[in-house]
């Protein structure tokens, strides 16, 4: 229990309350899902029964959870906490056992992801409660990862390196994309992830498609190939980390742009460092990039937040002006991609107290697989 | 492209539109998830940045989507409908985009499981329109299955069976649920599935919680083991199916109660009929468990809807007087949970023009494995 008590303290509850009454919200509803699983531990199952965390700003939290998944709910790290439990039946509202217990709150927070059907089930049963994000109480608090939390994700980070130090077996010549992700997936899990989040792996063309994920196409000598690949750990934390391979040897234009963006991501992360703006490391990835001519290929963000899950607060994007926190983690992940081949550097990062620590760490330079 | 002209005929849109104006709705606002995959056929990916399909009820669709999945979009089903596709840059606001598009709308249908950032944020950007939910329109229309849809959900049960009859292989003495859990993990994608949605092995007590996953509780001799698994085909239709095992001889009081449990199946089955409301189906498999003494050991509803999404509409319990339609497909799954251990029959269904047709066929007879 050590180490679950250490990411998910049980004066989490207590925070979160405080936080929703700093925040202006009477309550925080908190149906499955990252928000939950942070508060409590709980990695509740999202179905269309409402399971749902309540915390009101002053006063007890409860959770209201179907019958069926009470002995879930018990043996999860919210039943070590003493929270009350509040059972329905297959008959029951259970938005009418919320409300009832709420009494009459003026506004309330709800989980970022809660589904729209329970959003409107919730607006009927509370009609006096303006509806908010929880994120808007419980955004500052995820977003700076503590020890603990930071350790998990370098568990992770550590597990997704082993898995790209074994891609280049598995990137031959003459077998497809989906059959590489295959191998690829089956590694995710064999490293010790629990479940696999996704698998991207873009030859050729496919690599100027940022978001492609695997097809049939066969890879050939003289591809490039992004693997962008992650999972999350059964902590509850998510791996992210992107390389671009070489069969053989690359394309002459390619192994030009490539230099600059492993500057560029460099250079971002040297960048890292409290109080230094979430856009100002988007725009030291961007300034190399765009002072080699690149710039109006690099048509994504530079990262985003990760913990509990793969994008979350903060974004690394342009006006995005919040400043960097020790415990910040997020992805630092430039791109170019003219056309006809793209390439991607991604680590996981995380703010120190005086600069970034890398979460991975596997090698950077462009890894040319024997054809 | 025939399979799936079929699964996603180019008509859908129109009939959604037409569904919206006759739910009294302005516009859809369909994110990724089941809605929007039964409409247009594209299974997008949930994700921050946002993908919307809007459809005016009297006007052209057109979708909203990140600029980065322009290529996705367009290699979806999606991309063969001539489909207006809008694609917004990392620093656009996507929800004034469709908010200028849409006009003044009094009535807006979000997605059913739309999250909550996304619903409070065309609040915002739609302070006019009233929010409702997509399934007053598409509801009606997702519950019944076309014949190509009921030959997925076939296809889906044939191989979700295939799996089933290999399970008493893995399923022995000595071994954990969760090493079970794993090898039928690995069959349900063996057999054709694209994605596990769940494994639930439930042995000896943890048989009498419905919805224990696995754990590392050790298979023995007399444990009676609850089965329940399920995955999404490439066509995006799900499968669900649980048999109860027992490793060699199960306990008397078992055998008395596991024949109640199959005739009750049997007979809820048999009361599966055009115009039969939902709750009936739920009393007629209720009625032997009562009658035997077993009533208070029923503890949830009999079934629910299957298709894009494993729980959906019709939900089969106590209430629920909506008449069964041809088409309508969902679970018929009473269960029987003591204490020391229990048991579970589900089948899928699809209410035809004269009575049910059963898609799993896989023997429902108590199969024992030898110890």
């Amino acid at each position: 229990m050590t180490m679950l008590d250490e990411l998910y303290p049980a004066a989490r509850l207590a925070d979160a309350a405080e936080a929703a009454n700093r925040a202006g919200l009477d309550a925080l509803l908190l149906t499955p899902g990252a928000d939950l699983r942070y508060v409590v531990g709980y990695d509740a199952h999202a179905m269309e029964r409402l399971t749902c965390l309540a915390i009101p700003a002053g006063g007890d939290p409860f959770l209201v959870v179907p019958r069926l998944e009470l002995p879930a709910a018990k043996a999860s790290p919210a039943g070590r906490l003493g929270l009350e439990l509040v059972p329905w039946d297959e008959t029951d509202d259970p938005y009418a056992v919320v409300a009832g217990r709420l009494g009459r709150p003026g506004a309330v927070g709800l989980a970022d992801r809660m589904w729209a059907m329970m959003v409107l089930r919730f607006a009927a049963a509370l009609p006096g409660a303006r509806q908010e994000l929880a994120s808007l109480a419980l955004g500052p608090l995820r977003a700076r990862k503590s020890p603990a939390e930071v350790a998990a994700l370098r568990e992770a980070g550590q597990a997704i390196d082993r898995v790209h130090e074994r891609v280049p077996g598995w990137l031959l010549a003459g077998r497809t994309e989906q059959e590489v992700a295959a191998d690829i997936s089956d590694a995710i899990l064999a490293e010790g992830h629990g479940r696999v989040d996704f698998a991207i792996v873009a030859s050729g063309p496919n690599g100027a498609s940022p978001h492609h994920t695997a097809s049939d196409r066969v890879i050939r000598e003289g591809d490039t190939v992004v693997v962008d690949i992650g999972g999350t750990m059964p902590s509850g934390y998510c791996s992210d980390c992107t390389r671009t391979y070489v069969i053989g040897q690359p394309p002459d234009d390619f192994a030009a742009y490539y230099q600059v963006l492993k500057d560029a991501q460099d250079a971002a992360c040297a960048a890292v460092r409290p109080g230094a703006s979430a856009e100002s490391i988007d725009a030291a990835a961007r300034e190399p990039i765009t002072a080699a001519g690149y710039g109006p290929y690099f048509v994504h963000r530079t990262g985003h937040g990760i913990g509990l899950e793969t994008h979350e607060d903060p974004y690394i994007v342009a006006g995005n002006t919040e400043p960097l926190q020790p415990g910040h983690a997020f992805s630092v992940e430039p791109g170019i991609y003219p056309g006809q081949h793209g390439a991607r550097i991604e680590d996981i990062v995380v703010c120190t107290d005086t600069g970034c620590e890398r979460l991975n760490t596997v090698t950077r330079e462009l890894v040319s697989v024997p054809a």
